[in-house]
């Protein structure tokens, strides 16, 4: 390896090698060791998530969202999906020479109102402008710290086998809505991102069902990334049922004219979910009463066989590998 | 104002103006409003500080520094002044497609370095990885957290009339060192970069110094703009004496040569200091005694009048006002 290439930042395979064999063997220590969506952080008695992402999609406005609410949602569903109530984002931005003002004060209203839904507020910020040609119009880092409720102890780490796998709604539709903007594809119903926070649909699930074992968004590498990932930390197997993934039709004719296989494009208002067998139904019910759940399901299972593995029993009853996903399908997707 | 243009990521007037008229008056808030270094973050009966900041500095290797040890000195340093004890850092890298690793593993040695030094640990981290020429090679973006010891009330309205203000030392050299390198200049001493973490002199100034009332490092801008932040925040006038202010011969022929003033180049090892006069002296002393102390001097006192300014008090006996950097002097310096 000599150069970065574009599959570097898939969320996939050659992520996870970039991440382990050249950063965390710099940097490890036993917070940022497990990967998870946030580090947990012992202020005793208070724990602390802190997650921090950069978002460089393009284009900058697409269906359903922009770069600004993007990097809203993304920061504080990193902080939900640790089991924390997001409380306060950082919003660095860096700016090419040039860029519209009127696009950028679009971008900071949708800043400022996907803050408002989610109850967080932005307390510290950067702004750089580089040369024009020096970046792509606007990137946004957002880093955030949410407390930890006591008595929470979701993570990557806490799949067990029998657990039930769940997910609040359908997949594919973000990564669909942008490639659909960038190529300029039209569809009957048009396409849009999933982008949404989580965090009120995560804290109701946790207050009434403390039982969920693990919580993962599967954003860039797709649900088949983020089962993998699981699979691997949690020393389990995951079975996915394919007639049980909730896959809007428009954004199935889209994968099949692009060849692109649903699980693996990315997310940002989904949330994988697994929780005790006995438990599975009613959760199912409790994620169906909130407004970014509706189409939830329960698609898969833990196995405590094929340790570290994801599988999809198909719907001609064949049981298929899903691997990570390795090369990049479509870059600059969040 | 219709494109963002190249002074608004000057850290001068213009930046300030983006910030305040663009996004404050969008994301206003009691934490983020005082847009001091870190914003004061309060779980009861702990008291956080949380900052953020991205690093575009061009070259990316600079005589005394990389981007990477910069992008963590830079944060470790925007906790320090508001007095924490910095903790936890979040690292986000964006890359160019065809980077070359070896310059990347240089890169995340020197965050490992640097983070060794100071004391402080990367506990979460993104890479993302864009397309040849959507940006040039690598930006970091780092975020950081730290507590806040009880007693410490340092802040940028703090500065009292008949307060002194000290500095610790050299001015200029972060700037001079970066534009000598980009511009291919020689000078006999070879100028290099001041960046450097100063929580540790800091945390020993306020443990045997409590009285101090303003921290603030004078990065983008340079120390005339860092001076008009505290004038205004804290509405007092700040005269700074020309004779004191502790400038290398070479940066002071450098900053002659290329028709730069020093007080306007960036620092990112610096660190002004305002604290009562009876204790002025004994600071200045505790301050020579920390490795980036050597060179510390009082440079400037604390009026009553001129709310609002920053003066400097000429060799020949002249005043004249310091204002804020108008226009950019040197985009990606830091």
């Amino acid at each position: 390896m000599e150069r970065i290439r574009i599959d570097h930042g898939s969320g996939g395979e050659a992520s996870h090698e970039l991440v382990k064999a050249l950063i965390l063997r710099r940097l490890d220590n036993e917070i940022l060791h497990p990967l998870d969506d946030s580090a947990v952080l012992d202020f005793n008695p208070l724990r602390l998530a802190m997650t921090t992402d950069s978002y460089v999609v393009d284009p900058i406005f697409f269906p359903g969202g922009d770069i600004g609410s993007l990097a809203v949602h993304g920061t504080v569903n990193d902080l939900a999906m640790q089991g924390a109530r997001p409380l306060y984002l950082t919003l660095g931005l860096i700016l090419e020479e040039g860029l519209s003002v009127t696009d950028l004060e679009r971008i900071v209203d949708s800043v400022a109102s996907a803050c408002r839904e989610a109850g967080v507020r932005i307390v510290a910020g950067d702004t750089k402008v580089v040369p024009k040609g020096h970046l792509d119009k606007i990137f946004i880092n957002t880093s955030g710290v949410g407390i930890i409720p006591e008595g929470i102890e979701v993570g990557i780490h806490n799949a067990r086998p029998g657990d039930m796998v769940l997910i609040n709604g359908n997949i594919g539709d973000h990564g669909i809505a942008i490639l659909s903007q960038r190529e300029g594809l039209q569809f009957k119903t048009p396409i849009l991102s999933d982008s949404a926070p989580l965090n009120a649909l995560v804290s109701n699930i946790l207050r009434l069902h403390p039982e969920v074992h693990v919580l993962r968004d599967p954003t860039r590498g797709g649900v088949a990334t983020a089962l993998n990932e699981i699979a691997q930390q949690s020393r389990v197997g995951l079975l996915m049922y394919e007639e049980s993934l909730p896959i809007d039709p428009s954004v199935r004719s889209a994968c099949e004219i692009l060849g692109l296989d649903p699980l693996y494009v990315a997310n940002e208002g989904k949330c994988l979910l697994i929780a005790p067998k006995d438990e599975a139904r009613q959760i199912l019910q409790s994620i169906k009463k909130d407004a970014y759940g509706k189409n939830a399901r329960i698609i898969g299972e833990v196995l405590e066989n094929h340790p570290g593995k994801a599988l999809l029993r198909t719907r001609i009853g064949g049981t298929r590998i899903l691997p990570m996903l390795t090369g990049e399908q479509l870059p600059r997707i969040c």
